[in-house]
């Protein structure tokens, strides 16, 4: 076995965009394991937005990472050493690993990972927090009747994708909004959305009305900015909208400048009946056995699809994680470490 | 019987803060009755600061009232005539019969007042439509438990005053809002408030953090402006804020000038996973009779209490209704027509 375990830490708190010397590659020496516990090798570590979230040290539901530190991180990984005699040697579990190669642990918090019935990287991904993200927020907040509109963005990413074809397997219309003509193609022929609207193009606002000529019944809002203000005027009564995050918001430095868009939010919630609410997945973590259950039907069947975006080695998580923030990735970012 | 019908009608659309000038008094015949229809002659007519959404020509759930109609209000009046079989003449009911006198219906939308039951003013307060906005608010969407914290502004309005009294109720901690120490006194020496706060003093962030030591678990929303601002930082986890009025805002003729405070609020949803929700009080239409049974009760058990700020005469409901949306009146405003 390897000696060395080779891990990313945070160096530094990045002020706005992350840059690759917030980031720092180390070796150090692989942890013993002591009695009840396993060591984890990692094989797929998940990238997503909300690690920008732990680089800062803002009050929020989570502890930030401290510096010098490994960046959180779920992964997907291979059980090489065990003194747990309930975990065998050679299966692959989830945990809370961060980003790095060796991770010893007791077993609390990791989940094993059948790698017949799906491919493994689909447990960090469609299947694993960013599916159940989609899943509970849309059904439990968002709610989508037949007929109505639900629009996602970042709908090309794991979490948009799969609420996008959730919305549409509930009966209602799926409209994705993504950057550039790839990732809109892909929602309309791939995921069978029913209409995509680049947020790269000229008029976002009037793009969005002509998708959505009967309003929008629920927005699923995780990027925030632009996207939102394009939505506010078409939200329909009684719209719901279940926030998991804004992606657009986790650089930002100061507060923008004015005008202050607070009291026409407002005004709209009073006028409009609207439900706004945040969450996090862990708010609905009774509904994961439900959920793993019933997305994973729905991919065996074929209605539900995914994608991934692996990056190979460790080395280059910093640079896809600075290029996720800005809309790189097409598809669930994950990276593969041989 | 008086020939003569005097209402006040909508002159002009108020451009920001409504003026004398914005009404006038019309002296016009008294309406005839057809087969099955009733005459309500007008005794109390209840201001409400909704009326004040009303008189503009925004879009909002409700239409407009027209330029030379009568405003919007539910009274409760006696029936002076009847052509209805089932309405007897001598009768008390509700009707949303407007600032005027008279009023010639078939009776739908009103409802009979039993004066032995209650003084028949309550019928458009603590047991009429401000009282069930915020019972149905509080209960459906702050669902307050146990030792949580309830805020809520405009606490010596009907609306407030019933919220703090029935977060008592259920074992929360009621904070109360308002302005002036008569106000703040009367919220907790007479209602049993835990604390008051008079948001005309110099810190209103700095009081309101010291009225609420372990944070606020629901705010009940009715005037926004300067009270939410303060309230947004202390919201706790999961806190929940139904909205039902903006009062600070419905003054407002242009977009407040920045910094844009709704980057941070979506931030704080998120982050704290708030529920924020706007209702009116005909969503929950269907728990009208639940409500006056259970505030009823309370009423004469003595565990809910209420003020009333009676004006006299239809002449000076306009005067009574600007001094409404600066906080003039104390306890419920209606209209005395004798």
């Amino acid at each position: 076995m390897n000696a060395v375990n080779r891990r990313i830490v945070l160096a530094s708190r990045p002020h706005g965009e992350p840059k690759p010397e917030n980031f720092r590659l180390e070796e150090v020496p692989v942890p013993e394991i002591g009695p009840g516990q396993i060591l984890i090798r990692t094989r797929w570590l998940s990238l997503d937005p909300y690690m920008r979230g732990r680089m800062s040290d803002a009050k929020s539901y989570a502890t930030p990472v401290q510096i010098g530190e490994p960046i959180t991180a779920e992964v997907v990984g291979e059980v090489v050493a065990s003194k747990n005699p309930d975990i065998p040697v050679g299966t692959l579990r989830t945990a809370f690993a961060g980003w790095q190669e060796y991770f010893a642990t007791d077993g609390k918090g990791t989940r094993p990972v059948d790698p017949d019935a799906a491919p493994p990287s689909t447990a960090v991904g469609v299947l694993g927090m960013p599916g159940m993200t989609a899943y509970t927020g849309l059904l439990n907040i968002g709610r989508p009747k037949p007929g109505e509109t639900v629009v996602v963005a970042a709908a090309a990413g794991p979490v948009g994708s799969l609420v996008g074809q959730i919305a549409k397997l509930k009966g209602a219309r799926a409209v994705g909004i993504a950057g550039g003509p790839d990732k809109c193609r892909y929602l309309t022929e791939e995921l069978g959305f029913d209409a995509a609207v680049d947020h790269r193009g000229a008029d976002l606002p009037g793009a969005l009305a002509e998708a959505c000529p009967k309003g929008i019944d629920v927005y699923f809002e995780n990027v925030g900015g632009a996207v939102f203000s394009a939505v506010l005027p078409l939200l329909n009564p009684f719209a719901r909208i279940p926030v998991c995050g804004l992606v657009s918001a986790y650089n930002a430095t100061e507060a923008p400048a004015g005008p202050d868009r607070l009291p026409g939010l407002m005004r709209s919630v009073l006028t409009n009946r609207l439900h706004i609410q945040g969450f996090i997945v862990w708010d609905f973590a009774d509904q994961a056995e439900t959920f793993r259950q019933e997305v994973g039907a729905w991919i065996r069947e074929g209605k539900v699809r995914y994608r991934e975006d692996v990056v190979e080695g460790l080395e280059n998580a910093p640079e896809a994680f600075i290029g996720l923030l800005k809309g790189r990735n097409f598809g669930k970012l994950v990276v593969h470490i041989p």
